[in-house]
């Protein structure tokens, strides 16, 4: 573990990887504002021939969308290749895994993981559909059959949550061949300095009544990191992964054999990262992505 | 462990117990079918003086509401306080437990929850009254706010369950002062030969979420056998607790120092009782409950 602090150092952490991949939330941006230097330290590395993947477990947001909102907060010129988000990460899994063309996937989940499925070729069911449905007592659930269209259930952040959605998701995966899976196993979403449950909390009712488990897609499940890799074709050893969380993002990165850059503009405090009981150590650490183009420059 | 089958057992087995504490369904009804025989055992063992005591998971029916479908069965005569449902438990333990009346108790519930806590004087929020609130994005989740007055979060069956109740939980059960509880730890609701995810699944994203667990009432934890036992003052030695099910009915004796009687009408299978993996053995052993009156008398 290095703690990068002379322009030194920083050229020889620049030299070891050809592609970043970066946390969004803590790293590059708080809330909805850009950590400042972050454009300039961007600017820099794809200057220097780096590719910059923007990965993040957030589910609810498509990639289209996420491009807007940077655009949005000042950094401009990102490309929807460029960003890589737990939805779009379920797409890829589904492709790679060769999920028929012809099945439907049952969406808890909202506007970009139906658009990240879709754009892949993918027919969706659920999601926003089963948005409005009322609950008209037990008895009426029965109506509710296994469906051999149904081929997976996808959970993500589903603000829409309802009964009749757990219902008709725990009927589908009473099928052993209908794929259970999560974009990410984030308990709970921040929103400023509150938490509110995340979708890692929401799929636990289908853990609970079903007794299977999901494949979780997000960080620090190796799935999507090995999804990145494979679509991009990068070597993990020229990888570096960046963000602000241990258990997460440094995790993720080390799940995947790359390197790992840990940034102290987010979750992590000095004394965590320190503490005996920490066994996630990142390779390099920093104050902020912002500083990094100021001084290597 | 003995099966009933002779007259000799049949009395021998009635005069152990003052009090039977009646699982419902699988052992009195299956689904909305009285099973036949059950009517004429009951006032049997009534005209011997013997108190009945009607106990289930249901979170979602008031004692009202159980009086009333028991007499749409045929099965007249049953009062109020001859049932225990887990919504009534919970009153009961939050009266036992001196929390105070000036609180409030947030509720993922429905009518029988809230009409069970209000007649026994407990202020309620949350269930049917956020039934119909539209989740309207992340950022106007900040209008949710711990609130003092909220006292206890109580989980029980809620077919309107969504994201902002589970926010406004979530919210409440950030103050470790605020009682966490749930009706029933039970995965799935049944529903003729279908289940459906039960209370105990619902509960699962606030246990993800805020890392608590509930206070667990319904069988087979014996919170509600304790509050049973203080409520009608019984010698647990001279009650026994009969049902159709070895891990909860049975468990739930066996927990509480009651005799128990497993009956074959439910899910219970002869070669289950008797595999060695079974570790959970009851007492007595009978066809039926119906059968009783029949061969007893």
């Amino acid at each position: 573990m290095k703690h990068l602090t002379t322009p030194a150092d920083f050229h020889a952490f620049i030299d070891s990887f050809d592609t970043l991949l970066a946390d969004m939330d803590g790293c590059i941006l708080l809330g909805n504002t850009l950590i400042p230097g972050v454009d300039s330290t961007l600017a820099y590395l794809r200057s220097l021939g780096k590719r910059i993947i923007f990965v993040t477990n957030n589910s609810s947001k498509s990639r289209a969308a996420y491009v807007a909102k940077l655009s949005g907060m000042g950094l401009h010129g990102v490309t929807e290749d460029e960003i890589f988000g737990s939805s779009y990460a379920a797409a890829c899994y589904l492709d790679e895994t060769q999920f028929p063309r012809d099945k439907y996937v049952y969406m808890l989940g909202q506007e970009g993981m139906q658009a990240e499925l879709e754009a892949q070729g993918f027919k969706t069911c659920g999601g926003l559909e089963d948005k409005d449905i009322k609950f008209t007592g037990m008895d009426d659930l029965t109506s509710i059959q296994p469906d051999p269209k149904v081929g997976a259930v996808l959970c993500g952040f589903d603000g829409w949550i309802n009964y009749t959605k757990l219902a008709k998701a725990h009927t589908y995966l009473q099928d052993p061949n209908v794929k259970f899976l999560a974009t990410n196993s984030d308990s709970t979403y921040p929103v400023g300095s509150r938490t509110f449950p995340g979708s890692g909390s929401l799929y636990t009712p289908l853990v609970a009544s079903t007794g299977r488990h999901p494949v979780v897609l997000g960080k620090p499940h190796s799935t999507m990191l090995k999804v990145i890799l494979d679509k991009y074709h990068l070597n993990p050893e020229r990888t570096c992964m960046v963000g602000d969380r241990l258990d997460t993002d440094i995790l993720f990165g080390k799940n995947g054999g790359c390197k790992t850059l840990l940034v102290m503009t987010g979750v992590t405090k000095e004394h965590t990262l320190m503490s005996e009981d920490n066994k996630i150590r990142p390779d390099f650490v920093l104050q902020s992505l912002g500083d990094l183009a100021a001084i290597a420059k």
